[in-house]
């Protein structure tokens, strides 16, 4: 019987090879790409039976992606993952996420943001340090308000463990409009306007497909109380950021909490915006690092590496990525 | 029988009067200090049977406090009543604040203030704003870590219920060392080193006494992890104030999140500190205003009349200021 070749692309430190090592040594030879020379890598590649990757772009050359006709599993190692070049990669070869290493600090960030623009705790540290004391200006409860939660995969539900803990009222839209998780209401996106509505805080969880490019424009925001806080912790365009820009301008008491932006280092080289939301007071910024807390990116790793193990032992590989997602 | 009067001495608006006229309209005469002239004050205050008050040393005269030797009660509408001129009222009349209608909201800004530290929002809010994109810096998640609550009244309970929920282990200090609460371990000031070592978080609750003024000082300060987060939400005056600084500026991966300080408008008159606090990055800075949520200011006159209903009916008085609290 042939030994089975998986195919390690990133750069990984110590902490991460030695966890692919411990899953996966005893079943197939691993071979760590960064290792190899130019010519060792074709080989290497059209020889795999399974690839681990943090970033395909990246990591491989466009040319490479044809030479992985044999693959039985590309295992990224990411929530989210529209920025692979699924156009370029064999059809038939399945694609895998791991949905859950990044959901529990994901949600911690929301709920830190959510809570930073209720508490007004930006404005009134910059009151503060030009010497007003505003001790009697209303901040908000999130205690008994509604918060609507689009998208309801790993992220979606921790961040609702969260807020209904600290009282708030959950509604949840999703795909399939079903959740085993307690949750006051439960639709799809034909419900989306329903949910809005009475929301004081939206948080954007869903992945990004050609189905939910633009999914928050114009006419869901004006759906919004007044002042609603969205957080967008997924990728940025879920909304439209023409409408978003315009929205925030117009409603003064509205915050948004951008965390996933439109144009990105990772996914597009660069960081930029096409309007400029950093010179508005109100919005909160975050540099798309929910996911960057100590042992997510080796936990990542590891069922990342435990999903590949079932592939080579014939078993059934878990979170594919759906046709929906790489049709983008 | 002669019917009881009830002096009710704040400024209020149609809300707050409603309640305690909804309160307590069926058993004493309501009289509203702010609506008699100067000769009907002294003789609405001699003949009173309990005085409804949210700040004393504003609302009467220093020469008026004798005036209450008849009451049965004097309701403050407040958590903290360290700023009550306790030494200038008759020793023997009875005290009481208002111990709940504050606590979730100050248990959120509490909660909001840590997980701002934690996630470095203005931190990575501010370098975005100046053209930095720092996606994998790394930021911390409160779950599994420890939180140290010295003071488990209303708020620190309520601030242990949500840290809980986010997944924190929580050591609490109380008066006593005994709470019904869940907690992983209950002690007295006698164990604050012990509580405090291990500490990621550190949220001060606990009123202010001539016991527990600056019960966080240099050597407890030095007692803390390099990267801890403190949280006061209760008095400046707990924490050393020029301990408080040294360590801040020696400790740069410290943070102080202040929402208590030590010399405050509604306290002294004006907000000012004795060190540049608000020069410091390090420092998340609040104008004490976390109770300023809607509805919660009228709970706590429901739940003051309510006291002072009790008291008019011969039942027991519930939450009396006691002895160590009057002797600041």
């Amino acid at each position: 019987m042939n030994e089975a070749t998986v195919i390690v692309s990133f750069e990984g430190n110590g902490a991460k090879r030695r966890v692919v090592e411990e899953t996966l040594g005893d079943v197939c030879r691993l071979v760590f790409l960064p290792d190899l020379t130019a010519e060792e890598r074709g080989k290497a590649l059209s020889n795999a039976d399974a690839l681990i990757a943090n970033n395909l772009r990246v990591e491989l050359r466009s040319d490479e992606f044809r030479q992985l006709q044999g693959v039985k599993v590309i295992q990224l190692l990411t929530a989210g993952v529209d920025h692979a070049p699924f156009s370029s990669l064999p059809a038939e070869i399945p694609v895998a996420y791991v949905p859950g290493a990044f959901a529990d600090a994901m949600a911690e960030h929301a709920v830190a943001m959510a809570l930073a623009a209720a508490k007004r705790l930006f404005v009134e540290d910059q009151n503060m340090r030009q010497g007003q004391f505003n001790q009697f200006t209303m901040n908000r409860k999130l205690a008994g308000g509604t918060c609507a939660i689009i998208g309801f995969g790993g992220a979606g539900r921790a961040t609702a463990r969260l807020l209904r803990c600290i009282g708030m009222k959950i509604h949840a839209v999703n795909r399939s409009g079903r959740t085993p998780e307690p949750v006051d209401f439960i639709g799809t996106t034909a419900d989306l306007e329903q949910v809005l509505r009475p929301a004081d805080l939206i948080v954007i969880t869903l992945a990004l497909t050609k189905n939910t490019i633009g999914l928050i424009g114009s006419r869901e925001l004006a759906c919004l109380k007044e002042d609603a806080i969205l957080v967008n912790i997924s990728r940025g365009e879920i909304v439209d950021e023409g409408a978003l820009y315009k929205h925030l301008r117009n409603n003064p008491l509205f915050t948004a909490c951008i965390e996933a932006w439109w144009i990105e280092p990772v996914r597009h080289g660069e960081f930029r915006t096409n309007y400029p939301f950093l010179e508005l007071p109100n919005v909160i910024a975050a540099p798309h690092n929910s996911a960057s807390v100590p042992g997510a990116s080796v936990r990542a790793v590891r069922l990342g590496a435990e999903n590949v193990r079932r592939v080579l032992l014939g078993e059934p590989s878990s979170s594919l990525v759906n046709d929906e997602e790489r049709l983008l």
